[in-house]
């Protein structure tokens, strides 16, 4: 059976690399003064924003001398180049060259445009040079809902986006690796169902029977204790949702949306949406440093995994029946990755597993 | 004649991979609390001590997610992974997985075992996992002999095994790279007879009229001067023995057991044990500074040494009749690599010749 | 038309290797106590003087034990190995082996002579091992001559001969990466005549029509404006020159020897004369300061380009007609690259064009 074998995988199939898709270069606060660089799949990208309120992205190397364009200035509504101050403007074009007779605008010195999005404060962006851009960004479900405490942070982590996606919606790890601040594990444990469904651009796993974690935020919470609904979600191609509800009142929703920077290099675009009794104010300081301290455990242990995977040359991940995710996380990664969108008409793939939570 | 051609070699000749060899991955003592890391040819192990007392190897990756084992801690007499808190016995049997209902010991969730033997303090491991072990580790003659002072340490070295052993064997640059410390350039040189031996399983060089070295080790070891008895031994895989004897009542024996941690690295577990005149109180504090000085002064030409092989890429290596163990080093090395254990009952190839110490 | 298309080339195509040339190696001042290591084209070479005052350049390796001789030190008109005392003389004949009965000069033992020539107070070195030396290097024209003030400095650089030396006559960046040390992006610019010629062994280009540029160092040099005389040129293999003449009195002549160390590192041994109505005590500490402050902007730029040529891992460098002499160093260099010399007697290509300086 396909989730107790052990299975040798070369490291790249642990980094299949989804380049038709669209992914966060970076927020829009973020462009303050000045241009931001970004790395998507190994490419380098220049965001800018132009006098007039518009984003561009392009790639950020001026065609000139192929110095990075994000070392240059914003100029009216152009980038210009720090080495010659070459400009150009949000289409690419070369509109500027100083000390050249006549007009700059010759086609061979056109920048190249990265097709870009704004949407909800984020820049996103579309690596791929070869397939055109389509479908829609993903939308942050309470990003915009004043009933909600929104919080977003951009932290980077080792790992491909398959590892740091498989971590982040991994239960098992959170009573061990995380002990004491999330779940436990020396605490009487209960047997929970788990629902596992794999549709043609996402799967996700409904924990029916879990208990409020025992941990310090499932204390803040809901202090009252109680059962609660549990979701964990992922969308391709990079993003992660864990979704609790407890009683009428806690909504909590986690997004991670992830940018490959490269085969060992993640940015989660972490942007985490709660409704809760307690007052955002008190909320916000509380889960901070909580969520950072999870996040720098994972980061560490994510470190380890790839320099042995690096060490060793060869992947021998075995999974047993409680990894409820990160098979369908890959294989649905590994078929966007070679341009197959799925059949949106088909019946999801489902599975009902027990887990000890 | 081979001694005096000067020979292009590719790196990988100055670094033959004896892996079928028991060598050692740490000291006993080592041991305290958690488990240790130790690489041999590459390979990652992790060591530990269940609460019994048992010493167990396993290779330092869990066959779950992949991270190092050694990021861990002993549990009863199993070591237990970081991230999901699975445990493995000295066996590498799997006997706990947290949350998952049922038995935890599936074969395929199997750690890798690596052969160990305990020894005198120290942990030896056989890296080569096609090849079953046999034969036994190196025995250090006197430490355990109470007539005798031993100190042990172990040291990290630039350099392969073969670079490391010639080196510390080599009995030339003694006058000049560690000169005043051991030998002397400047002293009157004597002409000292050179009885080279190769046998199937080590080569050993003695030499016959050597005077008391002239610096301050020699002054110390042997303060009423006169002749010495010097014999310089290596023993296959990877072991440099150094003796001296200096009237009936010195007797020095300076072994180097050298672990290769890649290409590049080796350790040197080095075991000095003294008989001398001198109580023991008194001759460590006299020797140990001394020693770190000279392995200091080794492992600063050792590092140019290996960087030197690297900026050119090949290894030009011309050797003359001093000389002495080198070349048949690397000629039973070569032997051993290739899995040729040698004709125990053949005659030992002699070679006599001279040097001025 | 070539000075306006795009081309796509691999980083090789930026990094010709003419290694059949003169480069020098380090100053002669530079050899005071000790010998001094040099890098050419990737070739490890060390420079040492002996008692008589000859100098030497042995390729970096001991033939013996592989070690850097330049670990060494100079005895008498020899250099002796750190590792074992070997020395060799400026033929590289092996004069002693310390313990070694007998003669030493086997000729097994020569270290490898690089051919070399002192000139002008600099050590220049011929790279190419399977090439016999021929011409001779190239004369700094005012060095020696005492109505100049002469200053010499050796400052590494990221990139390639090419990219340095196009950086170094490049017009255009001065008004822009250098704004208001130098040349000015604001000032009212003029249209300049530019003058390209390209020879057998070098190519120019001569500015008719310039202003005293407008920054600081322009109104130091010429206090009082006026028209000036400017021509940059480039001699095989890497030497630079930029050539003013201010009036009758003021003339500033710029030159650059590049070493190429590797295919990304260089080293500018600049040689700056310098004829003026200021006397000499007065233009140095002026001139020195703003030219390391020009260097460290190149450097940086330079820097940038490099990552961003490995990042991407080709080039698409587009030109213009201001990007006056780029494209006739890198043919020269390319040729020279392949061992043609070229026609001497052949007419220069000639262009002229026109800059906005």
């Amino acid at each position: 059976m396909e989730q107790t074998g052990a299975s040798h995988r070369s490291l790249d199939a642990l980094a299949p690399k989804v380049t038709a898709a669209w992914y966060i270069a970076c927020r829009v606060d973020a462009l303050g003064a000045g241009p931001v660089r970004s790395m998507v799949h190994g490419r380098p990208m220049v965001v800018f924003r132009g006098a007039g309120g518009d984003v561009s992205v392009l790639v950020d190397r001026c065609p000139h001398r192929n110095v990075p364009l994000s070392f240059g200035r914003v100029v009216g509504d152009t980038i210009q180049c720090g080495y010659h101050g070459w400009r150009f403007d949000g289409e690419g074009t070369c509109t500027h060259v100083p000390g050249l007779p006549g007009d700059a605008g010759h086609p061979a010195r056109r920048a190249t445009v990265v097709p870009s999005v704004v949407q909800q404060g984020f820049v996103w962006v579309w690596p791929d040079a070869d397939v055109a851009p389509h479908g829609t960004p993903f939308r942050f479900r309470h990003l915009d809902d004043p009933a909600y405490t929104t919080v977003c942070r951009s932290l980077p982590s080792p790992g491909s986006v398959f590892m740091v996606v498989e971590n982040a919606l991994d239960v098992p790890h959170t009573a061990f690796l995380h002990g004491g601040l999330f779940r436990d594990d020396t605490a009487q444990r209960r047997e929970v169902t788990c629902h596992i469904r794999r549709f043609h651009d996402r799967a996700e796993c409904a924990f029916v029977g879990e208990r409020r974690p025992s941990g310090i935020a499932g204390r803040l919470l809901s202090p009252s204790g109680g059962d609660i609904s549990h979701v964990d979600r992922f969308h391709l191609p990079s993003i992660t949702e864990v979704e609790y509800r407890l009683g009428d009142e806690n909504h909590v929703l986690l997004n991670g949306a992830c940018t490959p920077v490269d085969d060992t290099t993640t940015i989660v675009h972490a942007v985490v949406s709660i409704r809760s009794r307690l007052p955002g104010w008190l909320v916000r300081p509380i889960v901070q440093p909580l969520a950072l301290r999870i996040f720098a455990q994972d980061v560490e242990v994510l470190r380890l995994q790839v320099d042995t995977l690096q060490a060793f040359g060869d992947a021998t991940f075995v999974s047993t029946d409680i990894d409820v995710l990160g098979t369908h996380i890959l294989r649905l990664m590994h078929r966007a990755a070679r341009g197959d969108a799925g059949d949106p008409e088909a019946p999801p793939f489902e599975r009902t597993t027990t887990m000890l939570v």
